[in-house]
C-alpha cells in the first residue's frame, strides 16, 4: 500500500505523556486516594457491584515498583464507532507493556467485542503497529457493535482469555462499552476468573463525559474536522453571497459536535437539541426561529449564511418525538394491513386516519419527501431510522415555505437559496490531532499502569487537560462511581450516565451570550485544517468546549 | 471579528516567488520570446483581435528598469466561483505595485465584473490587505458571474477606469473569464482606451489548463481538502467494513478533480466522465461496472469501499444527455400543458407519451426521487438543473437493485449498505496550501510585472511548477494563443479551449494501469489535513497529476 507524506511523517510523532509516566515504569507506583460512590441509586448500585463498588481512586507518584516487570499478556478491544486516536491507545498500552516486560504479549480481538467471544484474536507485534500509530481509524483490529452483556458472552470471553493466557482486557469504547465494561470486571470477580477489565473513555460525540472524564477521546479530532469544513463553507458564503448553508452534524443523543463546531466557527445559527427539548420548542418553532434570522439578514441585503443542525435534532422535537413513536407503535401493530398499500397516497392516508390529531398535524405539515422517508425508511424491526431523515432538507423545505409567507406579508424582501451538507465519517477516521494523539497514547500506557496496579472495574483517566501535557494528571476511576439507575428496554439497568449538554454550563452559556450577534451580523471564523507541526498556539490547542469548562 | 489560530499564524507566511522576482524590482527587465498563435483558426482569430494577436511570450531577466517606478492605478476583478488564493494574487500584485512606487494604488471592483461596470470600487489598502493574506476565499472585494462581453459593458468599464485614473485591469477567472479579459483588452486597444488587461488563470476544477497554464489556482488546495475527506472515509469504511460510499465531487465539464482525488487516495472505482463519453458507456454501463466491482469484493467478504463520481457525470452518458435535451425541449415547447398537471403520476405519464422511446426507456429505469428531480428542480428557463441531480443517489439506487438480481442469480454473496456525500463547497475556500499560497502570489506579483512592461491581452504565467518555487518561471503569454473557435449560443465564438482530462495522457494513464487492483484489493492512501508548516515533503508539494504530466 502507497502512504501518503502525512502519514509516513506521523509515525515518526512521539506522542506527549503526563510527567509521572515519563518516569522509569519501575519508578512509578499506585497511590489509593479516595474512596468513591456513585452519584444517586447508591444502594442498587452497590448490590449490583459487590467487588467494584466504593473502590478508591488511583493516582501514581514516583517509588520502587519491582512487581510491574511481571510477564503478562493483555487483549484490546475497540468497541463501536471510530474516533480518531484508538490506534494510539493501543500504541500507548503496548508501550508500557513492553517496558515493563519485553516479553508480555498484546492482542487484539478483532472485530470488535464479537472478537473476543469468538476468539477472534491477533497478536499485535511492535512490527504490525509501526505502521499504525498516529493514524486514524480502527483498522488496526477492526471494530464492532456487538454488546458484551450476557452470562454467555461472559463465558465465552473468559475462555478466549484462558486459550491466551490473557489475564487482563482493555475495552476501548463509549458510555454503553464501558458499562459493560464494569459489570464484565464484576463478573470476572466474582468467578475468581483472575481476568482484570480496564475501560478507556471513546466517542467523538463528547457524551461521555463527568467530574472523572474530562473530554472523550476522539472529540478533539472530529469537532476540529468538521470546524475546518464549516469555516470552509463560511469563507464561501460570505465570498458568493448568495447561499443559505444548512449543516448537519453527527451527535445523535447530544449536541456538544454542533455547540463545539459553534464556538470555533461562529454561525449564523446553531440548533442545540437540549435547549429545544427543555423548551419544548415545535418544529414549527424551530423554522420561525431560523426563517426569522434568515429574514433579518436578508432584509439588510445579507442573502447568505451557515446553520448547525445536530443529527438527533428531530427526537428533541417533542411533537416529532410523539408522530415518529406513534408512527413505530402503528407500523408494528397493524403491519399487515398497511403491508397492503403500494401507493403512497394510499399509504401516507392509512397513517393519517391511524394516528393522534397532534401526529396527524404534523405529520400533514412535514414535506412529501420527509413523509416519504418516514414511511419507507424503516429498520428490520420496522422503526423509523431517525438517522436518515434528512433534517437539514426538512428544514430547508419548511423555511423556504415560511420565508415565501413572510415575503407576502411583506415582513422579508430577501431572496433565499439553499445547499445542504451533513458531515459525521468524514471525522470519525481523521489523523488525530496532536491533542489525540498524545490523549489517547496517555490513556493506553495509563490504561497499562492500572493493570500493573492489578486493578479492576476502573477506567483510565487522563485529567488537567487543557494544561500542557506533561502538567496532565494520570489515574484511575473505578467505573461504578459514574453509574446511576435508568430504564433500558423496560428494566433498570446500571448505566453510565450520559453526559448531555448542560443549560446552565459555560459552553453553553458562552454561545447563548454571543448568538444574537452571530446571527445577524456576519462573525464567521475559520479554523482551518488540523495542524500537526508549527506554533503550539495552532497545533495543540484542544476544544473551546473545555477551554470554557476549565475557564478559572 | 474573532481569528483562529491558524489565521493569526497564516497571516505571518511569506509566500515564495521565482528567483527573477526576488530581484530589486527595478532591476528586472522583460524580455520578449517567440512570436505566438493558436493552435487552430488562426484566420478567424487574427482577425478578431488585430491588436492583440502573434504577440511575443514574455519572460524577465535582471536588467535596469527605471520606468517600473512609474506612478499607476491598476484595478482588480475576482470574476466566477471562489478558488483558494485569490486573495494572495491581490496580495502579490499589491506587494510588486508598492514595492515600485509607494504612491501608486490598487482598487478592487467588488462583487465580480458588476463591480466594473457598476463602479462598485474600493481602494484596497496595507491594512486592509493585511487580514486577507494566505486566507481562503474571495470576501476581500467579492466575486460574481456576471459576464463582460458586451460592448455597453466594455463602455461603463471604460468609465469606470477612467474615473479613478485607472490604466490596468487583472482579472482573475477561469476560461470564459480570462477569454473575455482578451477580448475586453482587444477592445480598448482599439479604442486607444490606455487601459491595459491582464488574466491570471483560477478554477478549481483544474480545466483552464495548456502549454502555457501548467495548472489552475485553486485546484491543487480543493483537491487536497476533498482527499483529505475521501482518505478520512476510506479509513472509516475499513474500519467497520460495512459501507459502500459513494462521493460525488465537484466538476461539471471536466473530471480532474475527480482524477486527481482517486489518485491522491487510492479508491475502488473512481469514474472519468471524458472516458465515458468516448467509450458511449450506457447508464446501466457505469452500473453494471460498477455493480461488478462491488460483487467482486462482496463475494470476498469485502462489504465495504469507496466510490468517486464526478459531478458532470450524468451529462456524459450518451441517452441520458439525450434525455435531458428532450426534457428540456418538452417542457419548453409545451410548458402549458404540462403545467395542468399537477399529480406527480400524470406528469410522468406526460413525459412518457412525449418523448422519443429511447429516452422513455431512460426515463423508466430511473429511481423516481431522480425522476422527480428532473421534473421539479428546473431553473428560470425551465432547464433541468444538472447540478442538482443527486447522481450519488442515482447510483446507489441503480446499483442496489442490480445487486439484488446478481444476488438471485447467485453471483453476488455480499450485503450492500451505502452512503452519499458531496464535497463542493467544502473546498473552495480552504486556506490555500503552500503551493497555492506561492503559486498564486506569484502570479499576482508577476501580472505587476506585465502591465509595467506594458502589456495587454496576456496571461500572468508561472511554470516549471513542479520544481521548488525558486526555479519557477515567470512571465507573459498572449491569451490570443490559448484560443480556438467554438459553437456557443449558436454562433462561432473565439474562446479559451476548456482542457478535459486526456485519455492519453499519464495521469489518466497512471490511474487506469492501477485501477483494476485498487478496485479489487484495498488500497486506500490517506492524505490527511493539508499541511502548512513541517516536513517541505508534507508540505509543499503540488498535485499528483502535475508530478504525472511533468514527469521526466
Amino acid at each position: 500500500m502507497d502512504l501518503s507524506p502525512l502519514q509516513r511523517a506521523r509515525y515518526e510523532y512521539q506522542p506527549k505523556l503526563p510527567a509521572i509516566l515519563r518516569e522509569a515504569i519501575d519508578q512509578v507506583v499506585p497511590v489509593k486516594g479516595e474512596v468513591t460512590q456513585s452519584s444517586t441509586h447508591q444502594e442498587q448500585i452497590k448490590a449490583l457491584f459487590p467487588n467494584t463498588y466504593g473502590l478508591n481512586k488511583i493516582s501514581f507518584e514516583k517509588g520502587n515498583n519491582e512487581d510491574i516487570k511481571k510477564k503478562i499478556n493483555v487483549g484490546v478491544i475497540l468497541s463501536g464507532g471510530q474516533a480518531p486516536g484508538g490506534h494510539n491507545v493501543i500504541s500507548g498500552l503496548f508501550d508500557a507493556l513492553k517496558k515493563a516486560n519485553p516479553e508480555s504479549k498484546l492482542y487484539g480481538f478483532k472485530g470488535g467485542p464479537s472478537g473476543i467471544i469468538e476468539d477472534n484474536t491477533m497478536e499485535i507485534t511492535a512490527d504490525y503497529l509501526a505502521s499504525f500509530r498516529n493514524t486514524g481509524g480502527f483498522d488496526i483490529i477492526g471494530s464492532g457493535r456487538t454488546k458484551l452483556e450476557t452470562i454467555e458472552q461472559f463465558e465465552l470471553a473468559k475462555n478466549t482469555c484462558q486459550k491466551h493466557d490473557i489475564s487482563a482486557v482493555v475495552i476501548i469504547g463509549g458510555d454503553d462499552s464501558n458499562t459493560n465494561a464494569a459489570v464484565l470486571a464484576e463478573y470476572f470477580l466474582q468467578q475468581k476468573a483472575n481476568i482484570q477489565v480496564i475501560g478507556c473513555p471513546k466517542t467523538i460525540d463528547g457524551d461521555l463525559k463527568n467530574d472523572a472524564i474530562e473530554i472523550s477521546f476522539g472529540f478533539d479530532t472530529a469537532t476540529k474536522t468538521y470546524s475546518e469544513l464549516i469555516g470552509n463553507i463560511e469563507r464561501d458564503a460570505n465570498s458568493a453571497k448568495k447561499y443559505w448553508h444548512f449543516i448537519k452534524v453527527m451527535g445523535r443523543s447530544a449536541s456538544h459536535i454542533a455547540l463545539e463546531c459553534a464556538l470555533e466557527t461562529q454561525p449564523n445559527v446553531c440548533l442545540i437539541s437540549e435547549e429545544i427539548e427543555e423548551n419544548k420548542t415545535s418544529l414549527s418553532g424551530v423554522v420561525d426561529y431560523i426563517s426569522t434570522i434568515i429574514a433579518n439578514r436578508g432584509n439588510k441585503g445579507l442573502n447568505f449564511g451557515v446553520i448547525i443542525i445536530p443529527e438527533g435534532l428531530v427526537e428533541f422535537i417533542p411533537e416529532v418525538k410523539a408522530l415518529i413513536d406513534e408512527l413505530n407503535d402503528l407500523l408494528a401493530k397493524k403491519a399487515e394491513d398497511y403491508s397492503k398499500f403500494t401507493k403512497t397516497e394510499d399509504q401516507i392516508n392509512f397513517i393519517l386516519n391511524n394516528v393522534s390529531l397532534e401526529s396527524k398535524e404534523v405529520f400533514s405539515i412535514l414535506p412529501s419527501s420527509i413523509q416519504m422517508q418516514l414511511l419507507m425508511d424503516r429498520d428490520p424491526h420496522g422503526n423509523v431510522q431517525v438517522s436518515r431523515i434528512e433534517t437539514d432538507k426538512l428544514l430547508i423545505e419548511m423555511v423556504s415555505k415560511k420565508l415565501e409567507v413572510m415575503k407576502k406579508e411583506g415582513s422579508y424582501t430577501g431572496k433565499f437559496s439553499a445547499q445542504n451538507h451533513f458531515f459525521g465519517y468524514e471525522g470519525r477516521c481523521a489523523f488525530p490531532s496532536n491533542f489525540d494523539a498524545d490523549y489517547c497514547y496517555s490513556l493506553g500506557f495509563n490504561a497499562f499502569m492500572l493493570i500493573a496496579s492489578g486493578l479492576s472495574g476502573y477506567l483510565s483517566s487522563v485529567k488537567n487537560l487543557s494544561a500542557p501535557a506533561s502538567q496532565w494528571v494520570a489515574g484511575g476511576i473505578p467505573i461504578t462511581m459514574m453509574m446511576n439507575m435508568e430504564q433500558r428496554h423496560g428494566e433498570q439497568k446500571p448505566v453510565i450516565k450520559k453526559a448531555l449538554v448542560e443549560l446552565d454550563g459555560k459552553p453553553f452559556n458562552y454561545f447563548k451570550a454571543h448568538r444574537d450577534q452571530w446571527a445577524i451580523d456576519t462573525c464567521f471564523t475559520f479554523p482551518g485544517a488540523i495542524q500537526y507541526y508549527g506554533p503550539e498556539s495552532v497545533c495543540d490547542l484542544t476544544t473551546r468546549t473545555l477551554a470554557l469548562e476549565q475557564e478559572k
